[in-house]
């Protein structure tokens, strides 16, 4: 008998559908049951109709069914994926507009060493209120279901949930892939690379790089000196090997990889012409005005695409839409030149047997007994794999997976001490005050962390910034909440 | 054979004054060899001078010497106390004007949690190196010597000492006087009250806080509901039970204690305006512009009549000038107007058997096998004494002193986890990132710590302020370490 997969926030197409792709691809999972649960039952049709066309074509006999009710989809789960960001973007911006007429530039949210625009852990009490009710739910009716954290801010919900919730969890994030973008562009052979990240989501630190079994950074630096100077984004989210990624290694002593780069401090971030001189230009990095505006306007036509695709599926139930023609018939000339990744990765997803590189599928496959796996996952420093950070705290790391659980490695060599000291320390703080005013409901905590905040002038300006948000209609839960002390 | 005690920084005469009068009250160090040690040989006189009075007034058969040279006050000491502020307060002045000039209020050093006034760790090279010079010194000449940290910063220098030089060290303050005079404000028998404080140097809370074995906490919150709008500072320092230390108190849930009340963050500190409203008028607290300068009236107040002392006793070898028509003639009307403490101070040391306060004498006759001590000192965590904070880190806690050595006391009830994840964690985390950029030389990590900072609008800002501060004459040395990286 195959396992249940659930997918909490499934309307989310394409992450949804690179999950089900692989669900699709991998043996082990082929008689599964994929439960798609979301509140947009417009959204979910999409998935599910898109969903059944992709299992037909890989001949898979996975079992799709689509929910609103979060109960029904979690009860008797083998694995329950949360992706769900609650309110969407329409409220992260709302917030953000809001905050910005307050002076604070690109939102409350927006913090020391956590600048990635859709990571928010101030203004979000609904999304970290619905994590704990995700993990409470699995552990009425799914008590041995493993929960894969996936919906932003991994670090903080993964940490609230280990600490309250007696579930299985784990926090799923694909920010290390920038080790394999600095591998290709250093011109190396990805299976002569010996590599470690460690840290915490989207702060982690390429600990080490070795080729052929002896240190690589030597060719980072030699790049460096003899191509930096030619480097220029793509996309906004081009920065694996920009200005900020550099000066960030220079001081660190080691690579930030991933979103890590994304979430230095304010001197990369302070405005838009900042930001533009470290992440380049035109967009100065996917978290300004203009980048994040980008990519705000591709997830608009991608999820435009998405539909398009179920409903020419609907119209035409027996039509091939993988079909190279009805393909080009959808994608107009203005979808293909914005969404390069992602008509690359549709047709990733469509046509050939590889994985989408998310590492849900994998972990799943591992722990039932499929392949043994290493991957970098978000757990508990229960071990201390990270010295100098809690036990009771999630961090990030490289992992080996397989039936009988999660063995994480011996990070070696260590950390460096000033990237312990001078960005762990002060994330793992910021971290642990934000679960500390959602836990408590202590609006003074919210208020404090603001007069911490370098843009604030006041504590007028404080109190007034922190009304209005907790003013909007989305947040009488949060406002009643931080009601209480 | 009686013990050799070393003062490093004698010339600083009040304090110096107030450990010798300690010294001749001690029975057990009646025959102590006492050497004063200072660049500057005029204030060394004026303590000389007097030291020997005091000894006679009070029967001891204490040894004074007064020497300019390091080596040779150190040499077969058993304790050696460092009360030395390497260039004075003028260098402190200079940097503070430079950093105003490019909108650093209250100088660079000024920073969250640490806001007192003369507690430099980023542009006090000078005096971190010679921390490290003294403690050598003791390595050398006198190994087995107990080296009493007591110049400031107590907690970065103790820290620092104790992870570079393997001597013994323990940091001293007196911060923790504060409880007796909450106590006296509640009207409270202080033999009755138990308490404890935890935390690290200027950065102790009231843990426990029991009379007659019940807790008092409620007293303090009916004091504050009954009493405190009547609350008015009689100088700058007082601030014990002022609206900040009230506001503190209702946001981390324990009372902070002594000059932990002085260092809270940008909320209290923002402006002169905003520091009156929390310290109360006129002054602002005792780091404020106002504040600070009555500080440094009354300190050159004193040197000034210690001098007059000094210079009676020379002129005058067989007058007693102790005598209350001496004394009055000494002190001008204005000196008593301005000294109150002071001049209670002068009178005590002077004609009383009870000891100053000062916990360095009372630390050294419990070691030496005089009395067992309940003392507030500050000592490594190596015991975890509190939890959450690494063990090489110094702590200031309770500890029992004896013969046998130093025991520190178990923190119960522990450090509420609010206090330290976003008061103490913050505050350690600025200690590593000081000693961080001392220990390597490293001028980015000065930037980067102003770069961290509220008042900075710019990097150019960073630069700029930097540059001018390592310009200064003083600061060769530093302007060299800080060239390696």
């Amino acid at each position: 008998m195959g396992v249940k997969i659930t997918i909490v926030g499934a309307g989310s197409a394409v992450f949804s559908l690179r999950l089900i792709s692989d669900i699709c691809k991998t043996p082990k999972l082929s008689d599964s049951l994929v439960s798609l649960m979301d509140i947009d039952s417009e959204k979910l049709r999409v998935v599910h109709t898109l969903a059944k066309k992709i299992a037909t074509r890989f001949g898979a006999s996975v079992k799709f069914e689509s929910t609103l009710d979060l109960e029904k989809a979690i009860k008797d789960s083998n694995f329950v994926i949360n992706t769900a960001l609650v309110g969407g973007h329409e409220y992260l911006e709302k917030v953000r507009k809001i905050s910005e007429k307050h002076g604070y530039y690109r939102g409350i949210d927006a913090q020391e060493f956590n600048m990635v625009s859709d990571y928010y852990t101030l203004s979000n009490y609904n999304q970290l209120k619905f994590f704990l009710t995700v993990a409470e739910t699995i552990q009425r009716f799914a008590p041995d279901a493993w929960l894969l954290q996936t919906a932003n801010p991994v670090f903080e919900g993964t940490t609230l949930i280990h600490r309250n919730v007696p579930i299985k969890v784990v926090g799923i994030c694909h920010g290390h892939y920038g080790v394999v973008e600095i591998t290709e562009k250093l011109g190396l052979e990805l299976e002569k690379v010996s590599w470690q990240v460690a840290g915490f989501n989207h702060a982690i630190w390429l600990t080490k790089f070795e080729y052929n079994e002896e240190d690589a950074y030597p060719r980072i630096d030699r790049w460096i000196e003899e191509r930096s100077h030619l480097w220029k984004p793509v996309n906004p989210f081009n920065d694996q090997l920009s200005p900020v990624a550099i000066d960030m290694y220079r001081f660190y002593g080691r690579f930030p990889i991933g979103d890590t780069v994304r979430n230095g401090g304010w001197k990369y971030h302070r405005n838009l012409e900042t930001k533009k001189r470290w992440f380049g230009e035109p967009w100065g990095g996917a978290d300004s005005e203009l980048g994040w505006k980008w990519y705000q306007e591709q997830l608009a036509r991608v999820v435009n695409v998405m539909k398009r695709f179920a409903n020419f599926v609907e119209e035409n139930p027996s039509a091939d839409p993988f079909d190279e023609k009805v393909y080009d018939r959808i994608l107009s000339e203005e979808d293909r030149k914005l969404a390069i990744h992602f008509s690359a990765e549709i047709g990733n997803m469509l046509t050939s047997s590889k994985l989408s590189g998310e590492q849900h599928i994998p972990f799943i496959d591992a722990l039932i007994g499929g392949s043994r796996r290493r991957l970098v996952l978000n757990i508990p420093n229960d071990s201390k794999i990270i010295p100098g950070i809690p036990e009771d705290v999630i961090v990030e790391v490289p992992v080996i997976v397989d039936e009988k659980g999660i063995h994480p490695e011996k990070i070696d060599p260590p950390i460096p001490q000033r990237i312990l000291k001078m960005y762990l320390w002060p994330r793992m703080a910021r971290m642990e005050w934000a679960l500390e005013a959602f836990t408590t409901g202590d609006r003074r905590i919210l208020e404090e962390i603001l007069l911490r905040d370098p843009r604030t002038r006041s504590h007028e300006q404080v109190k007034k910034v922190l009304e209005e948000i907790m003013n909007l209609p989305e947040n009488i839960e949060m406002r009643k909440h931080y009601s209480r002390v």
